[in-house]
């Protein structure tokens, strides 16, 4: 079948957010000892970038309060990648002080969003980049920092977000200091076509900036815009074990694209991720016994894989 | 943004085939009357190809044996292209007495699924197509006969489906006399570069003709394999209502691609298909009273539409 394929080569890197994203809006307080056993799972699993915790104030997120801990214990893990979320200079500083290798500062691209959640306007929250990066060249610290644009495909409060208003985000971001940018679904509205076109029209401002991508998979189409950033240059993507990250006030929908949906799309087109299937797949069921009222999702997990995957992988 | 799209344009029809492909393996079996009002649920949704049955024998699949009935009620309706399931030429012939539009004829491409199935191997299943298409030009009918490739990705039983072994397939059934081919990933294994990969070589050998693609989502891949069959040229995709149709031995696997949920995808993309979303959540609802203890899959009915999706149909 010498039929030239139209798929990209390269291959993918998933970054594991479960511990951030996933565990943010579950109210029970995951013991330390749990997360712990959850990244070292994550990294015999294959997985090498991995996103803590949030350093914002643990009477406000105590779920997220033993940032710090984690993040030294994933600093030990050879060729791991370490990342955290901050919401402010505050965070920042913490960031830096951590060690973490990169931190995720969320800029969202909707107003109503931005000021609902931060309380800052998104030129407000701009502003507050070139704080984090002057604190960060003057402690001498590689700590990347990375803007990740939210609610970059429309906002559950505001409804439409303009691209040309995440495109002009974008160059505000890195004129004030960001080193790279992510793009995130926050809400589940992407689409292919929303994808493919806004990853296109940053690259153009921002050529080689744009690392990763951020989907949530709450109206199903999750792994197809994985797929459209993949098509558009992207080979980074955040993803949650188990599907978890859902929002609490949409029953029955789920919530960041699942990490074992990713590896299995990538690992069936022969893309390389360095992930394990079956390991993945295991540490989904001791997330499960950990967060024993968590719905999970995802769906190769329950399916089980095809009976040609090992054949392919060998091929 | 004046960024240009990469994003194919034309419309996009949806076939819905729960009528035959989500209820043959429900044993209960539904009253007509229920089929009825779900076929007029369909056509006033707008759906306007709709596989209403199967020409089985009636003792081997009892819940299919009001086929006929549904033809004729189907081919009441203004505009509807009405098919049929045919598994040898007995059905074929039931299907020209029915006056149904097309009929398809499934052929695995899977010598051991070929054989599990319909006791036949794909070789002699290809010239059952010979024998339906002599009796439908002799009987002067205009009923098109369109080939499914069956496992064209892959099967349970036997593994691997070679791409090559797909396109001799195509080429036998198109000088068969067959009219048109799709292709369906039957047990959910296919991943967009295959979907792709498949559909550009067997559009080399029969341009044109590859009509339509029936993808399941049993492992979470069924919209992401619908978008590479759209990039790859195809404008008609299978769909169940509810996503049903999965498997009975995968517990928790959804089913066929879920009609809501190809309508969502597209009507966010701005691509047509004529469909009403609201309508289809209705009669989704219907369904679930009607299959009172099938499941149902798919997203988006769960989820709800994004706030943007009027302002979007609008624009």
């Amino acid at each position: 079948m010498n039929v030239p394929s139209p798929f990209p080569s390269g291959a993918v890197t998933v970054r594991e957010v479960g511990l951030r994203d996933g565990l943010q809006i579950i109210p029970r307080v995951m013991p330390t000892a749990d997360k712990l056993a959850w990244l070292h799972g994550a990294y015999a699993a294959g997985l090498r970038e991995i996103e803590v915790g949030s350093f914002v104030p643990p009477t406000r997120m105590p779920q997220l309060a033993d940032t710090a801990e984690l993040v030294q214990a994933a600093l030990a893990l050879p060729g791991a990648k370490v990342s955290v979320l901050v919401p402010n200079l505050k965070g920042g500083l913490s960031a830096l002080a951590s060690g973490a290798h990169a931190m995720l500062f969320p800029v969202s691209a909707s107003e109503a969003h931005s000021l609902a959640n931060l309380r800052k306007t998104p030129a407000q929250a701009v502003a507050e980049v070139a704080n984090i990066r002057a604190e960060r060249d003057a402690a001498g610290s590689r700590c990347e920092i990375e803007v990740g644009i939210s609610t970059a495909f429309g906002c559950t409060i505001q409804g439409v977000v303009e691209p040309a208003a995440v495109v002009a985000l974008v160059q505000a971001a890195l004129m004030a200091g960001a080193d790279t940018i992510s793009l995130a679904d926050t809400v589940g509205y992407a689409d292919p076509r929303a994808v493919s076109e806004l990853v296109a029209a940053v690259e153009r401002v921002a050529p080689g900036r744009v690392v990763a991508a951020h989907f949530h998979d709450t109206r199903g189409l999750g792994v197809a815009n994985v797929m459209a950033a993949f098509h558009a240059g992207i080979r980074r993507f955040d993803a949650c074990l188990g599907g978890i990250g859902g929002c609490p006030h949409a029953p029955g929908a789920s919530g960041n694209v699942a990490t074992e949906d990713v590896a299995y799309v990538m690992a069936s087109m022969g893309v390389q991720t360095g992930l394990d299937l079956d390991a993945l797949f295991a540490l989904r069921e001791q997330l499960q016994g950990w967060l024993v009222d968590q719905p999970m999702y995802g769906h190769i997990a329950a399916a089980g894989l095809p009976k040609t995957m090992n054949t392919k992988e060998a091929a």
